[in-house]
C-alpha cells in the first residue's frame, strides 16, 4: 500500500500518459539542482541530527502552519511563541488532527511523499496514524542516514543554494567547504537589510556593513565599495546569485549625483516622502551594474504586503503565513533598470511574480525580447500542480523554453525536496506530453526539452 | 426528448465520467441551501400565484435581457419602462426569437433546465416553439403546485435567504412565520443605503432609520445603536448574515474620535473630498465589530461600476445589465478591518469578487490563513461551468476546502434556483474526480468532500 | 513526411477529435476574411515579385526577431540597422539556427505551415535544412504564382484590410483599384499621427491633414472637418473602419468649449500636464460620433508600452518587438464616449486587449449588454492555442457568440496568414467539440456557429 501513484499528475488519456510516463523514466532520476532556497546553512556546515518530527517536518513551514491558523488553531499549539506547547508529539498530533485541512493543496502532496519516500511512512496522516508516525520518524532521525548531509546526497542533489544575509559571516559555509564534502552549498547575497530603508535597524545594518567591509557606509561612494566587498565574499564563498525581495518591482536610473544626495538624506535619517521607495529601485539598478562585473546572478521578487497581520507578527514573528500577494506591474517598473544595462551581455536577471497577471501580460513579453531577463518558475503559492499548469500554458507561447529560469524549490522544508522536484517534474512531463498529443511539438523534441526543465535550464540561468 | 443530457457537464474521459456520476449520485438529492440570493420576500409571505410565464421567467433576470440588449432589443419590446409592450405573449415571444444568443451561456442551461424540469417543456425556445412553451408555462402557473411555497418544498429547498433593505420592516418574512409555514425565508441585513453616504435620499434614510429604532441618528453613537437594533430585529426574524455591496473593498478603523468627526460632518451635509469613501470603509469595520457581538456572518462584495448607462438608469431603473466590474485588490484594503477583529473566533467574513485576478492573487492566501475570513462562490458573471472550474483550480490549492463559504445562487430567478445548484454540484464532482483521476485526492475523500460542496460548507459558513 | 498533422490543435478524447475533424471539414475552404492586419498596400498595388526568403519570411516579423533577440542575437545579423548583415541567405542561416527556441509557440506553427504550405518545404527548419529551405523557397519567389496577387488569390483570401495613416495617399490602393483586380484590399483609417500629441511631429502632421483636405487645421472645427474629409476618402477608397492604437483606453465627452480650448493649448505647443491623453481621450468619442454619421467602424487598442528599449528605438526603429504590455481597464475608461454615443444602432465599437485580466472581469460584461460594442479576436501575444482557448472560455459564458468580432489576423507575414487562419479554425473547432461532448451545445449547432467564427462574424463585425 501507498500514498504514491505511479501516475500521478499525469494526463487522463492513455496516449498522453503513456507518453508522460516515457519522459518521465527519463529525467525523474537527473540530480535535483536547487539555485533558490531556504534551508539552514547550519544543516549544512554542522550535520547534526534533527532532533524531532515536529521542529524538523511541520513547525516552520509556514505553508503548513497557516492552514491550521485559517482554522483556529493557536500558534501555541502549533509549538510557536511564548506559550508554545513543549512536547513535539503533541505538536505532531495536533499537525495530524488537522491534516484533512489539505486536501487537493500542494503540501499535501510534499508531505505524503516525504513521509514516505523519506521515512517509510505509507499511511495518510490523521489522528488515528500520528502516533505512529511519530514513532517511525523519530526512530529513524537519530541514524546517520538521516543527517543532513547523508539526504543531500540520498535526494540526489548536486547543488543548493541558501539565502543569506549581506551580513553573515556565512561560517557554516565556510564549515562545509572545510570539511571538503563533496556536497555543493551555496550562498546567495540578500542584501535587504542594507537596501531597504524602511528595515528595522536599517542604520545599525549599515554601520555593520561599515566594520565588515572596512568602507565608509556612511557616504555613498563608500557604501557602493562595501557592496562589491561583500558580493566578492559571497562569489569567493560558493555564491552565482543575488536575491531581492522589494515591495515593489520599482527600478530607477537616477544620475551619480541624484543618487548621492537621495543616500545622504537617508543616512542622515532626514528621508523625503518616497525616498525609501526610490533608495530600493536605484539599489536594483547599482545591484545590476555590479551584476555585470561581477557576474552574480540577480534574483528580482516583489509583490509581497509582508507580516498581515500586526499582532502576529508582534507576537510571533515574521513567516508566520501572513505575507499575502499585492497587485503588481513590470513594465514600466523595470525600465529605468533595463535601459540602464538590460542590453548587456553579461547580465542575467530572474523575475519572480505572486501576480498571475503578470505572466501573459508583462513577463512572458519582456522575457521574450531582453537578452538578459529570464523568467523563474511558479513559484510560493503557485508551485503547485493547477499553478504550473497555468505558468506553463501562459508564459511557453510567447517567451518558449529557454528563456524561463528552470524549476527551483524555494523551502525551508528540507525533505519536501525531492517531492517538490518530482512535482515539478511530472507536471512538465504532463505538459510536454499534452504539446505532442495536440501536435505542437515532436516526441522527439520532448524528450530533449525534458531534461532542461528538470535542471537543465536551472544550472544555465545560475551558473553553475 | 429531452433538453438535458444526464452526463452534461462530467468529465470526457470515461474513467472521470463515470467518477463524477458515482459522486454526483450520491448528492443530487440533497436539500439545497440557499444563504444569499434575491427572491422576493412577498412570493413567500403571500404565495400568490405568478401571473405570467414572462414576468416570472424573463423580464426581472437582468442576464437575459442584458443579452437582448446587447443585440439592440429595446426595453419596451421586453416588457420594460415607459412605453413598456403589454402583453407577455409577445414578450416572451421576443425572448425566443433571441435565445439563440445564449448559445454557450449559462443563463441558457439554467433557462432550459427550469423549462424542463419546472414545467415539462422538452422543446429548446425558438421562434418556432415560443407559442407553445408559453402556453405550457401559462396553464402550469394557476396550479396550486406552481405558487412560491410549492415550488420551495418542491425544488427541495431547506433555507433561503432573502437580501433585504436595513429599513424593511420584513412584513413578508414575519408573515411565513406567522403562517407557520416550515420553510425557511431567512431576511439578511443589508444597510447600503443607510451606510453609503452617495445613496440616493441617504440624509432621510438616516432620518428612518432613527424613527424605526428610537435612536437618535444624527449622532454617531445613536447611529451604531441603531445598527444594533435593527440588526437585532434581522437577527430576531431569522437572519444570520449581513451583505455590504461597496464599490471598493476599503476598510477603516479611526479613533472613535476621527470616526465620530467623519460622520459629524456627512451628517451635516459637508463632507469633505473622499469621506464619503473613507466613511463605507469605517462602517465595515464597525459592522465586523457588531459581528463579533451578534454573530451576524458579513458578507463584503465589491468591485461593479453599477449603471454603467446614465440614459438606461434615468429611464429604466437600475440592475437592468449595466453593472459592469473594475479591478479591484483586497489585500491593503482589508487590512484595517482585519488587524481589529480579524482574530476574533467570532467572527465570520464572506468575501465576494468579480475579479478573477484575485483569487490566486489575494482572496486564496487571504481565507488561506486568516480565521475569520471565508471565499465566497464564483459568483455574478462568474457562477458558470469554466468560472467554477477556474474557482477551483485557483482557489484550492492554497485554501483547501475548509476555508470556503460553499455554493450560493445569488438570484432573483426562482425557478432557475434548482438548475444553478445542479450545474454547481455537477461542476464540482467533475473536479473531484479530476482530481481523483489525476492521483490529487483518494476516492473515499472525493465522497466525503462532495456533500460539503454541495450544501454542507454553505451551512457551517452561514451558520444554519 | 509533413510537418502538419491532421488532427493538431483537435482535442485528444476521440469523440472531440471526431467530432472537431467533421466541424473542421466544413469550414477549413471557407473564404478569408482579414479585416485588420498590416500587409504593405504596396504588395497589391504593384503585385512585384519577392526578392529573398530572408526578407520576406523573417525579418520584418517582429514576432520572430524579437526571439533571437532574447537570446542574445544581433540586430546586424538579422539584417536589421547600420551594420546589417547584407547576405539573405546568411540572414536565413542565423534564422534557422535557432529556430529551435520557438518549440512550443505558435510562431512555430506559423512558419512551418507557411514553408510547407505555401512553399512545399516539409523538413523542419534547423541548421542543417537551412541551406536547402532556402534554395526551394528562393527557386519558387521569382515565379507567378508567388506574387502577391496570386498568393492572395490562392489563400482564398476574400477581403483584407490594410493599415493606413491618416496621411497616406492610398495610391497602392487605388493602383489594385484601378487595375480591376478582384482581389479587395481595404484600407484602414489609422489616425494616431494627427491624434496623438505625443507623437514624433504632431504640430507638421497636422499641417499636413489642412493641406490635403483645404481645412483649417489650427482651429478645432477645421480640425475635425479635415477628419470627415479624410475618413469620406478613405471610404471612397474602400474603407469600413478606423483604427486607434492608445496607451489607454480612456475617453471623454468635454464640453464643445473646453474640447476647443484644449485643442487651442495643444495647437500652440502649450499644453498643461495631462493635456495629451486628454486629447486622446476626447478624440476617441469625436472618432464615434464621426462613425456614428459615416459608418466606419471604430477600432481601439490600448495599454502598449511601445519602445520599452530606448536603444534599440534610437538604432533600429521601432516595431522591433519592444512593445510591452501593461495593466489596462476598460469599465471607468470607455464610459464616457458609451454614454455620448454608445446607444446609437449605427455605431461599432471593437475593442482589443493585451491584459487578459479585462476578458471576464470588464470586456465580456462590457460587450454583453453595450449594443455598440463588439469584443475584438485574442491578439498580439495571444493569437495563439492557448491564447484563443482562454479567451473562449472566458468570453462566451458572459458575451455569447454574437458580441463578438470574430477573428483577424493583424499581421504583416503574408505567408503566414492562411496558417494564422488554419489554427483558430482549428482551435474554435475544438472548442465547439468541448462544448458538444460536455453537452453545453447541440451538435447542429456547433456546425452553425463553426463558420460564423470562421468568417461570418468578421464579415458582420467590419460591415463587409
Amino acid at each position: 500500500m501507498s500514498l504514491l501513484h505511479p501516475d500521478r499528475l499525469f494526463p487522463v488519456d492513455t496516449r498522453g500518459r503513456d507518453l508522460a510516463r516515457d519522459l518521465f523514466a527519463t529525467i525523474k532520476d537527473l540530480p535535483i539542482v536547487s539555485p533558490h532556497g531556504h534551508t539552514d546553512p547550519r544543516w549544512w556546515g554542522e550535520n547534526e541530527t534533527f532532533s524531532d518530527p515536529s521542529s524538523l517536518l511541520f513547525t516552520p513551514d509556514h505553508y503548513l502552519t497557516r492552514m491550521l491558523t485559517s482554522q483556529g488553531v493557536s500558534f501555541a499549539a502549533m509549538g510557536i511563541g511564548p506559550d508554545a506547547e513543549p512536547d513535539p508529539r503533541r505538536i505532531w498530533k495536533t499537525f495530524a488532527d488537522h491534516y484533512y485541512l489539505f486536501a487537493g493543496t500542494p503540501s499535501r502532496m510534499w508531505v505524503d511523499q516525504a513521509l514516505e519516500d523519506v521515512f517509510g511512512v505509507s499511511e495518510r496522516l490523521s489522528p488515528k496514524t500520528a502516533n505512529d508516525a511519530y514513532d517511525a520518524i523519530a526512530e529513524k532521525l537519530p541514524q546517520p542516514e538521516f543527517r543532513p548531509r547523508a539526504l543531500y546526497e540520498r535526494f540526489g542533489i548536486s547543488a543548493i543554494a541558501t539565502t543569506d544575509s549581506a551580513l553573515d559571516d556565512l561560517r557554516w559555509h565556510r564549515k562545509a567547504l572545510e570539511d571538503n564534502w563533496q556536497g555543493r552549498v551555496l550562498p546567495t547575497y540578500r542584501p535587504d537589510a542594507v537596501i531597504d530603508p524602511d528595515a528595522p535597524g536599517f542604520a545599525r545594518n549599515l554601520d555593520r556593513l561599515g566594520e565588515l567591509t572596512n568602507c565608509d557606509t556612511g557616504r555613498w561612494q563608500g557604501y557602493l565599495d562595501a557592496h562589491r566587498a561583500r558580493r566578492a565574499f559571497f562569489i569567493e564563498m560558493g555564491a552565482t546569485a543575488s536575491d531581492h525581495g522589494h515591495p515593489t518591482p520599482r527600478t530607477a536610473d537616477l544620475s551619480a549625483a541624484d543618487a548621492e544626495t537621495l543616500f545622504d538624506r537617508i543616512r542622515a535619517g532626514r528621508p523625503e516622502s518616497g525616498d525609501a521607495e526610490l533608495f530600493r529601485a536605484q539599489m536594483l539598478t547599482e545591484m545590476a551594474r555590479m551584476s555585470v562585473e561581477d557576474g552574480l546572478v540577480l534574483q528580482i521578487h516583489a509583490g509581497s504586503s509582508r507580516s498581515h497581520s500586526d499582532e502576529v507578527r508582534e507576537a510571533f514573528g515574521t513567516d508566520r503565513g501572513f505575507d499575502i500577494p499585492v497587485p503588481v506591474s513590470f513594465t514600466e517598473a523595470l525600465r529605468p533598470l533595463l535601459n540602464a544595462v538590460g542590453l548587456d551581455p553579461r547580465l542575467t536577471v530572474v523575475l519572480y511574480t505572486l501576480d498571475e497577471s503578470t505572466y501573459t501580460r508583462e513577463l512572458a513579453p519582456l522575457c521574450g525580447v531582453w537578452p538578459c531577463l529570464l523568467l523563474g518558475p511558479p513559484w510560493w503559492f503557485h508551485d503547485s500542480y493547477e499553478g504550473m499548469r497555468r505558468y506553463r500554458a501562459g508564459v511557453t507561447e510567447t517567451a518558449g523554453f529557454w528563456n524561463l529560469a528552470g524549476f527551483n524549490d524555494d523551502t525551508r522544508a528540507l525533505c519536501s525536496i525531492p517531492a517538490r522536484h518530482d512535482v515539478a517534474r511530472r507536471v512538465d512531463c504532463a505538459y510536454l506530453a499534452d504539446l505532442v498529443t495536440t501536435h505542437r511539438l515532436d516526441e522527439a523534441e520532448a524528450f530533449a526539452i525534458a531534461p532542461l526543465l528538470a535542471n537543465g535550464l536551472a544550472e544555465r540561468a545560475f551558473r553553475l
